[in-house]
């Protein structure tokens, strides 16, 4: 008997599956107990399937030829996007399939309904490759640490943004030019705006969250900022006060509550989070007895996310061939649970104020921080008012303070007549 | 039905295992899919055990009251040495008791023909916490990447090196001090050896590379220096030369044949292993589809391996109850595989030379590395020849040698007459 599987979309990742399940094919069933068989590739276009080497008579474009199908045991979902997605896996979980995803999108939106459906039925529903590529996260927050309380968490999900970064400050690139060659690498869509905008990394922190903390967050809206304003002059003071600028996902228990948030943050140069440079993913744990851990690794591409799909496929098929499907689902308990409101976050900020350089200006932003309760750890003025009068650049670190109380006073600075650009704000981790 | 747990050894760890399943009861019951019940402590000290909170009935100092109960179902061992966890270890399988193991040691010596033990009396072998303390890199080799193939790995596998290699390196502390605060600190025995010698990375090099690689490594005598003969002086050339020492575990597939070795190492200090400071242990791999990842974390302490040791138990308790025992130890296949003589290896050296400064000895040294086809990269000659001839420093970094080579070329230099000391030799890595 053969453990049949079935692919949803054969592109980079799907190929990729195809490829590996192939070359492996050997270990593969001695791990599960039972050959693996590629039984249907669902994918339109029949070129890209014989690309992976897929023999032509196992291609349909008929969703019911692959989830109808009795014969099929393992449903691979690499499709990515919410419609048809999330109707073919709700489709293969009720015709009692177990189902590999790493669908980050339809995950943070229907993620626990689909756990609770695939319990329902008695089937697995796997999805390490969701998150991080080849980086086994999932499989961490789900398995090694069921003795341990997960008390924070911080990720570097997006492999676009971390590589446009370290071009940025590493080689002092602009935003445009490093957009420009992350889409010739082929690292960033023509419309960047999923990864740039930080979407992407959003729809990963909601799936890492409701696995770490055991929350129920199907479509919640984390607060998200992406990168675009992000410009030299930031890495270069950052750099100077002894930071990188990381895009971060994070989340962390507060008090009985979540905060959950995705925006570029000021990360210590000497922490491990900081040397994860170029298209690396990373994911720091903090757990309650397991203290800080970091994995670290290749979080897109062909090859790296479809080792992490071959790996859920090895479980799940090895559940089925030993009669105990639904079992990685098991233990996972989530709860409704509070997310903190942004303005409760509290944290030192980077603060930059493109001004024009009149007298009394910097008193007047230091004073309308100082009505707001947030004081300033440094300051420096960079440019000096001239005939051009072109504006001069502000920059600061605060100490901590309330994210309310920051945004309150800057509000205030917006509306005065020598603010000449809105405020960059970037938050300091740790 | 409860699956009951007894624990051999109630020191740090075993305190730790004791408290996690009282404190994550729930959690574990919901995972594993019945309670688990903690039903024997063997121990001698009474005191021990009840500090853990332990009910004194259920200590015991004879061995046949745990492992000859057939009400109990699985055994973890916590003891650490060959002798007698290595009997009761197999008392325990040949019981049919599954057995979760933090003993690197015993792995080591035995692992493979453990494994197959296991196998043959169908119970589970798990030993997540007996490399890397809280890092799940077990779980990531034997699971993660099955649909892979690992072609090379580095461990900072012994925080006491890790934590006195940093103190020397970024607080100019001597071996002999960082030694005295890592023993104050409790991070270093009394009789430190295991650890600056570096057989304990050793022994957790075995456990990996028989995982990854595959290999049946049971005994095998691993390549292996330690740290006593580091200097403050290399730290500051290391750095100098834009790198950290790191003492490091290395296992590598080169040309059929299995590359295994234990020794400080020079390591870019913009690598990310660069920046695993103190106490932290981390695990770089690099796998053929997966590319380069790294895990890292505490890597010793009571919490962090408990934690290792309880996702273990948790694992092979839900086997129990879903009626599949020895499921873990599936697709784990062990070959004789070669190791390559030390003499083989192809690397770049750190060499420091101590001479006395008479005409003539650099010209010597350069020109026995020169006939052993050893070529310099970079020389520098610290302090001079004066009246009290003190000895010199000739520190330099060769271009990649042949081990063999290297060590032609010192053993000829080290009968001759200026040579006042050992030379100095560490590996450059990557």
């Amino acid at each position: 008997m053969s453990i049949r599987v079935a692919v949803l979309g054969c592109g980079i990742v799907g190929g990729g599956v195809v490829r590996l399940i192939r070359e492996h094919h050997e270990s593969l069933a001695a791990k599960i107990g039972a050959p693996l068989a590629l039984a249907r590739v669902l994918e339109r276009d029949l070129g890209r399937a014989k690309a992976a080497g897929v023999d032509e008579a196992l291609v349909t474009s008929d969703p019911a030829q692959v989830l109808d199908d009795p014969s099929i045991d393992v449903i691979v979902e690499v499709m990515g996007g919410v419609d048809p997605a999330l109707s073919f896996v709700e489709r293969a979980i009720r015709n009692k399939k177990s189902v590999v995803t790493a669908n980050k999108m339809l995950l943070a939106a229907h993620g626990a309904r689909l756990f609770a459906l695939a319990r329902e039925f008695g089937v697995d529903l796997a999805f390490e490759a969701s998150v991080g590529g080849g980086i086994p996260i999932i499989r961490v927050l789900r398995d090694a640490l069921v003795g341990d309380r997960v008390e924070a968490l911080q990720g570097i999900v997006n492999g676009t943004c971390n590589f446009m970064l370290t071009r940025m400050c590493d080689d002092g690139l602009s935003f445009d030019e490093a957009l420009q060659e992350a889409q010739a690498k082929g690292f960033a869509e023509v419309e960047p705006s999923l990864d740039v905008d930080g979407h992407d990394a959003a729809h990963k922190l909601v799936v890492l969250a409701t696995l770490a903390f055991g929350a129920k967050l199907d479509g919640f809206h984390v607060f998200t900022e992406g990168i675009r304003s992000i410009e030299p002059i930031d890495h270069r003071f950052a750099a100077r006060w002894g930071f990188r600028i990381k895009h971060l996902a994070i989340g962390a228990e507060r008090a009985g509550a979540l905060e959950l948030r995705v925006h570029p943050s000021l990360v210590s140069t000497s922490s491990t989070l900081a040397s994860v440079g170029g298209v690396l993913n990373a994911i720091a744990i903090q757990g309650q007895s397991l203290g800080p851990a970091l994995l670290s690794g290749r979080g897109a591409g062909e090859r790296p996310t479809a080792v992490s799909v071959v790996g859920d496929v090895a479980d799940v098929a090895r559940a089925k061939v030993l009669g105990v499907p639904g079992m990685s689902l098991r233990g996972l308990q989530l709860n409704e649970r509070k997310v903190l409101p942004t303005d409760d976050v509290e944290t030192r900020y980077y603060l930059r104020f493109q001004v024009f350089d009149r007298p009394g200006v910097l008193a007047r932003i230091t004073g309308a921080l100082g009505d707001a309760r947030v004081s300033i750890e440094q300051m420096v003025q960079e440019g000096r008012g001239d005939e051009s009068g072109a504006p001069v650049q502000v920059v600061m670190l605060t100490h901590v303070a309330k994210e309310r109380d920051v945004r309150a006073a800057l509000q205030f600075l917006g509306v005065l007549d020598f603010v000449a650009k809105p405020v960059c704000l970037i938050r300091v981790h740790g």
